[in-house]
């Protein structure tokens, strides 16, 4: 099978798997665990921060920032398609109990007027504006790049507000390789980032969150409460930093990836894309062949190629590590086949 | 000074008054003040619910109603500038754990269509949706009448993916006499009701919410939880009660007082009517006079009227019954007179 | 009936009510009730606080307290049978995600040095120890009188381990009043403290917090929060005023009361006392009737005497302003022949 | 160093870290990891439940159980000194706003009369008594087992009153180990459990939760909500199987250590044990060498052996794999030498 579903689907490879064999480890509760602390170390300098926590999800990893900064009865600004609003369950108001305000964006991107409209005047009938969080590429906008310009704009207003900034980085490696630019431009438009360790940067498991030695501090009893504390973790931290370390400067094939995939959609009678592509997330839409994207995926499953659904006539498409141009080929054939029924 | 900032700022009348100087009262945390009882059965009655309790505050009243059908991890539909999302401090992320996820409405309905589609499906990526919440009339709207039409066909698709329903009517009445129906009519497309005593109705203090016997006796215990739960509370259960049966019959002329306010502000020059005022509130756009709201209700101020800002350039001005027919003249002058400076 | 269950049952006097029917009101909600700012400038200057904030419930205001002082995660030390824990259903975890943890007191009392061995250190497996809730009197303690001395010791532990105290002071004049002392003499060992108005000091609903100017102004939101924010308050007010002000300084007489109530029961065969009364509250222990507290407290009910179970065996009887020594005396008889059948 | 600190310091054994390397792996967020599977079917027949689910920790799984088996309000009896409560930084209450109501056990074991005596009648003021968590082998207690017998008698008391019961079994199999029955004897007087696999069971990371089917379904939301929900998570299931399936015999010899070095520990002048040893945690007492534990401890470390403070003058050693019946020898003498210091 050629598995597209999503870049999470990334399998440890031998490298990976030869480090958790290898790899040094103590308890990390007591932070006695070398290989973790290596992670963290690292993790902190490429993004430019000056702590760093390993968690297990990016989805832990959001939660613990929303936890870290914020107190209930707060509001959180963020786009009305991002991850944290859309595919967390629900748990920014269950854990931390703030309201979510949602902004509609353009590919993702929050015009910073409006961020600045939404944030709460000082009166007893509003919740407090206690956090904005951009996502980076954003995932529903289809890997869309947020470009630093409007990370900057938006960071700026909120700065002027004394309201702080949580990036959802979970793929910001993708976009520092499709901008051209190093993470850390992203990441100094914000307080706190979280990046995945475990989609285009092939590891198992894991997670990253990085900010200021007090935020990290707070953060580190938050994942206690969690139960995100780990003992032996380094077995699992040492993939991450062979992903960490050396996966991330190979994204741009996933992109060009991307790139062959979408054009060859482009060109199948009835199918179209959604948008442009810009990073290693293709999504097309199936609609002109008067089919759902329910029954093109399971179609394009039986033809030996998995994709998954994006809305009622969307399909998604994620290229990684574990498909390469001959598999993308394949996969286009596939996806023409399917096309033709 | 004419005060047409909110009807809540009604005061009780000579009648309230008496009625608090005599009213027959117990200690309600065991259910023996007479008072209280009367007012809850008559209220259950004129919503035709099963049960209803007496509650502070219309956001104490929502509040409940949302502990009450939620639990933390669900998610909340509800119109984008409603008051529970916009005026209650985040009460429903902070108290009950509910994640907001707003609609824009036209005038304040939100198209049965828009709730369907943000009906979460099971996955478990999503919070599950717990509760769709309703406001008439829309205060944010400009007191805007929901149609029982628009109602009854959220409440339908409301069934069909077994979501509660919630009414935040803290102006219910005031869309029963504008729509010329039994206020029935709308509380029977819903599961729960809350309604306002303070506001129209011309009580000094309190709500009440309305549904099945179960849920009452679930939000009583919410309510205790709350601090809500009161003792002699029939001393203020009195004057709400003549409001639920006397005052909701003249909310008519509050209406007849906006429709001339409203004709009068459309032909000031410099200004204009954000919207047709459908009740007793009137959104006037002061953009034309080259001022901010804030300084016009200011000059407002000073020429003895009181009025409420409701955006950078919109005014909110709202009738009821500490304000004559007399007194809406004197406010038109005042208001033309500002409108010259 | 002669009611002895609890000085709950207290129905505004005569002075209340015309204080109800003449009160100045103004919507609270924008701050314009004058009497409801006398209350709070009055309570506030005789508990010895910078501020207070007007109620609607003892439970409301323990509850706002905890949410200023506290966050989610931190642990509030208390006494194991206190109001806080025992009667408001479990808000304190539902509302401030707060972790109880209680320490049996003597006589409601809790040893100064338990309080200290309580205190959590700074580890990452702990819930910081965010507040510490006195009650006095302690009504599970049969309205026993915590001494100066004992809070005292407990405020200084807590102001070197940085520590907040709120005093549940729900029946704080009883207190005073029992001591000889001035209620400021109590609540200068708190940072806040609570207290009912519609208990001893007979008013119909309300109770008071009070603190200094920053914590009641966090306080006043999540008042609103909870739904406590209300609009011509003053109505209510009002009998709160004349019980701050006139019914503190009769308390006495409730006293003296359970005192020959307690006298008359220790000479009752198969009766005796649970504890020697210090307040208005008499605990009876009838274990030596052979006959559970359920079944005396509805034998009692059938003479005419409402009292009320306080576990097993025992038996709780508050005295208060609406039951005179005839009445007690009545009472005694009652019991008596309760005890003869 | 020998680290006899926690048996949570056990680093995987050479044949553990082959199976990580070998893992047959998928994305078990999607639930296509076979090895995770496999070790979540295996857990789930060892534990005699329906279902289970991997976790990260024994708090993240303990946590999972009081959110899916409570409602805020609700109240959590458990032991005194019980990890949940103790150790959980104030978890509970803050991710499940349930209120902890502790009972004083013996050796761990709650008198069944006690949990009986505390379970909360249906009154407005109480909470509802929402779950009964029992701990086996119980940590504080000196890794205390509960007995079969205690845990059925409060089970069946709990069943009578319809609450759930959850048993932290973080270290069962040394319970069931010192027993000498099966961990199904325990967890057959319980509703769900949770094991952990990183303590005696010597894997570097996780924990299992076990219950009914639709316990597990809920639990996996909860999960995804605290950001337990991994991707290719079959590299660290793959020790966690091998700790389950094999090393659960051995524990027999943990036991046997800790015996052997609480002995020795006897006949030292001026130490004595805090109680006598049932598993693999030895408690002493160095009251009678005039220094605190904190100052053994530290003068132990440099003398090459890692144990930990329990109290100002109790030392707690943990046996477990990475520390042989020789390194127990070499503990001993250093002990002595300290003691004689
Ligand atoms: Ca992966
Ligand atoms: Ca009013
Ligand atoms: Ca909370
Ligand atoms: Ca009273
Ligand atoms: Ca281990
Ligand atoms: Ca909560």
């Amino acid at each position: 099978m050629i598995d597209l579903r999503s870049d999470t689907v990334t399998k440890p490879t031998e490298e990976m798997r030869k480090a958790m064999y290898t790899a040094d480890v103590g308890d990390d509760v007591y932070r006695e665990d070398p290989t973790v602390r290596e992670l963290e170390e690292t993790a902190a300098e490429i993004l430019g921060k000056e702590e760093a926590l390993f968690v297990t999800s990016g989805t832990q990893g959001n939660q613990i920032a929303v936890l870290t900064h914020c107190r209930p009865g707060q509001e959180l600004l963020l786009e009305e398609e991002s991850h944290i609003f859309y595919y967390e369950s629900g748990a920014v108001a269950a854990l931390a109990g703030v309201q979510t305000r949602t902004i509609p964006g353009h590919r993702g991107a929050m015009d910073p007027q409006d961020v600045l409209n939404a944030i709460r005047t000082d009166d007893i009938h509003y919740p407090e504006t206690g956090l904005i969080c951009l996502e980076n590429t954003h995932n529903r906008a289809g890997g869309a790049v947020i470009p630093v310009e409007n990370m900057k704009a938006i960071y700026s207003i909120a700065q002027k507000n004394n309201v702080p900034v949580h990036l959802d980085g979970a793929r910001l490696f993708n976009a520092a390789a499709a901008a051209g630019v190093d993470v850390k431009e992203f990441a100094k438009n914000t307080d706190t980032v979280q990046i995945c360790l475990s989609k285009g940067l092939g590891a198992p498991v894991g997670s990253i969150i990085a900010g200021d030695a007090e935020f990290i501090t707070t953060a580190r009893k938050w994942r206690k409460r969690l139960g995100g504390g780990m003992r032996q973790a380094g077995v699992i931290a040492a993939p991450g930093l062979i992903g960490l370390t050396k996966m991330k400067d190979r994204l741009g094939e996933d992109q060009w990836n991307a790139r062959i995939l979408a054009e060859a959609i482009e060109s199948v009678p009835g199918m179209k894309l959604a948008r442009q592509p810009e990073t290693n997330i293709v999504v097309a839409d199936v609609a002109g062949l008067n089919i759902t994207s329910d029954v093109f995926v399971e179609r394009l499953r039986s033809e030996g190629v998995i994709s998954g659904t994006f809305g009622p006539t969307f399909v998604r498409f994620v290229t990684h590590y574990d498909v390469n141009e001959d598999q993308i080929q394949e996969a286009i054939e596939a996806i023409a086949k399917v096309a033709r029924q």
